[in-house]
């Protein structure tokens, strides 16, 4: 029927995307209720229960269904060269607690979306074209970055299948094992994917920031991901002492030491964007004490987490060291003393400048309204990114953020975004109209 | 066998008061456990025992014991004239929550162990002199500054009975139902206390900061107390939104602009003691949502509570002056919402010139190192000066602060402290020996 299609320009089933994502918003509720927004655990029933989904639709359109040690899902539409490096899509299909149906699935529905149009209008790409169902990527739950991703390389360290579930404080190993994975093959750094092998990696996902929906433009190219540098459980220990009878110079005031590095950090933040330099400085979580700390008493302790993101390792960098002098700086003023705790984090990583160009000519030839932007939140992507494979992201306007149940992408921008994915992977795959 | 002692001199009975200080131990190991110090709760059984235990004693040394709609106890020595103003004496019986066992009840002990002394000694004052038991000093439990001593005097506003306590959520007025009291004389103002009736009001308490411990000296005479100016249940309202995705200029973040208040109030602290005003400045409490912060999310909310504390009016309003131009500031900058909620405090009161000078004269003739300073805490002391009786306070040397299971009053200290405030009463109440 549609053989005299140009390849590039085969319609993506959008019909699937809208099913799957009325399954996946069902699932999550029928599991946790529908009162506080999409719950997909990493490693749990929610982020099975969407990888079951995906394996399912695959079989049914006749994809080739494989796992790794991790059990990342690969759903591969054969190619006529098996040999030739695959052209890779796909994104996580985890959600953080109470969070939205788009964050990560998206991605993945895109990927299926685009083959099921290829498979009906009969088309068949020169290499394989596989789909990646991503495990384990909001660090919502176990807290370290990129779980899936790394271990379908053979990166993961094997010390971090000790990790424990911030909610069930059982360990990563366990979870993955209940699942049906295999932690030895984590713990023996099993390679399923080789760079070498990796044409390219496409990935489509919801923006999580503002700027699309105040810009009014429906795309984004991403142009790099930010790396992150975090101190998640940092603390202050000071005295407690009476508010009343303790005067300013007798105090070791964990609270004041705190705000005045909290304080001085913004303007440090202010200057270096100020000198060009892009980054974000968050402190998401700040407590005294709730058995301990009172309205009647200078606080002795105060813990806290501090996220820093920049797509510039050398940002990164120079946002540690102010953090560092002005710890120093308030211990010395005040006479407490700063615990960092353990530093975790993850690389930037650069958008691969031909693989942007072709998004943005894709973008441009279906008329779409776009720009090229940065990514501030990490994503698989930078993994890929990180092995040399070539890679892009594409993301798709979206209202009210992510991470929470108002997440709003209109399904009319999420099919423009998938129309401009398939345009790049049709023509990286050199898809081939039915003979 | 000691007639010939001079009145003042007498000694008090200080075995009488190392007893108390045991049994009142005994009392709060029995009820709460001996591992997190001591707990006398206002209007509940900590309390009550320790009210018990003085009346007790009263009795047994044929002292008259009555009450008042409160509970507060009254211990009286009969004077040789009944109607003549009464010399007065006393502290609080209650304790905060895993406290310690001097803060309050070192003031009652110290009055009773002096008119033991008296009796054994058989001396007797030409007025009556009492020793009072005050009542719900602590508003750790009520958050309502001198329930006790308020009542007294026909002072505490009826609403004040519905106030919950903060642990069992049950109201003041049914607490003190229980206890025997009756909210119905505090609901219609029955005043037990006249200041016309009122010599004189003397405070012993231990020192709840580090001064005496640190100027190695055993006594201090109190020149004023603080007032203070809380709002206890203060927030910030800002978006949530991700800590990578949302730029500078898009966030309204709670923790940034609450921290920047913080910081600049200590240097408006810092500028106002260089211009000679003493007050002290408190953030004794901070914290994100426990439920929705987390380190990938910029802060939606910051709850606070502050305390500021001075013996001068003016330097409160001035603090709170700079408070609100603070918030204003931060509300300008990072676009956030500040709720200050319900303000609460006490009033400053100066203590008695002369009868600072009697309880310094005799720290003097006794030969104890001692020095003059203010009270940062606020005591019942401040609520009989600001009635226009002639008020005093002693502060005992005492290691690690108060309102913790560390206090660490010597009972030499103690003795000495005691002695001094024996002096002054016998002076005030022109203690006659037995003929």
């Amino acid at each position: 029927m549609r053989t005299n299609t140009p390849a590039a320009a085969i319609e993506p089933d959008l019909q699937l995307a809208r099913a799957l994502f009325e399954q996946l918003r069902r699932d999550s509720d029928e599991l946790h209720g529908v009162a506080h927004g999409i719950t997909r655990d990493t490693y749990g029933a929610g982020e099975q229960r969407a990888h079951q989904l995906m394996a399912q639709t695959a079989h049914r359109l006749g994809l080739e269904v494989t796992t790794d040690a991790a059990l990342n899902l690969y759903l591969t539409l054969p190619g006529r060269k098996r040999e030739a490096p695959a052209v890779m899509t796909g994104s996580h299909l985890d959600s953080v607690p109470r969070g939205g149906n788009y964050d990560g699935a998206a991605g993945v529905v895109a990927g299926l979306a685009v083959l099921a149009g290829w498979i009906a209008a009969g088309a068949q790409p020169q290499c394989d074209v596989t789909v990646m169902g991503v495990r384990a990527e909001e660090s919502a739950w176990f807290p370290v970055s990129y779980i899936g991703s790394k271990s379908a390389f053979g990166l993961l360290p094997a010390e971090a299948l000790e990790i424990l579930r911030l909610d069930t404080r059982r360990s990563l190993r366990e979870h993955l094992a209940e699942c049906g994975g295999r932690p030895a093959g984590i713990a023996a750094g099993e390679a399923h994917l080789a760079p070498a092998r990796i044409a390219c990696f496409l990935e489509l996902h919801i923006e999580q920031g503002p700027v699309l929906v105040e810009a009014g433009e429906q795309v984004g190219v991403v142009t790099g991901i930010c790396g992150s540098l975090r101190y998640r459980h940092a603390r202050v220990l000071g005295d407690y002492a009476h508010s009343g009878a303790t005067p300013r110079s007798h105090r070791r005031d964990a609270v004041a030491a705190l705000a005045e590095v909290i304080a001085r950090l913004q303007q440090d933040w202010a200057a270096m964007e100020r000198a060009g330099q892009e980054l974000t400085l968050t402190f998401g979580q700040v407590y005294t004490d709730a058995q301990q700390a009172d309205i009647s008493k200078v606080a002795g302790l105060a813990s806290f987490g501090v996220d820093i993101r920049s797509r510039s390792t050398a940002s990164l960098q120079e946002m540690e060291r102010h953090l560092l002098a002005a710890v120093a700086a308030a211990e010395e003023k005040h006479g407490v003393r700063f615990e960092l705790g353990e530093r975790t984090g993850s690389q930037p990583a650069q958008m691969d400048a031909v693989l942007q160009d072709e998004l943005q000519a894709a973008a441009q030839d279906m008329r779409l309204t776009h720009r090229r932007l940065p990514s501030g939140a990490g994503h698989d992507a930078a993994l890929f990114a990180n092995q040399g494979i070539p890679t892009a992201m594409l993301f798709v306007r979206n209202g009210n953020g992510s991470h929470n149940p108002d997440e709003a992408m209109e399904l009319d921008d999420f099919a423009a975004g998938v129309r401009a994915l398939a345009q790049v992977m049709a023509g990286r795959a050199r898809l081939a109209p039915r003979h």
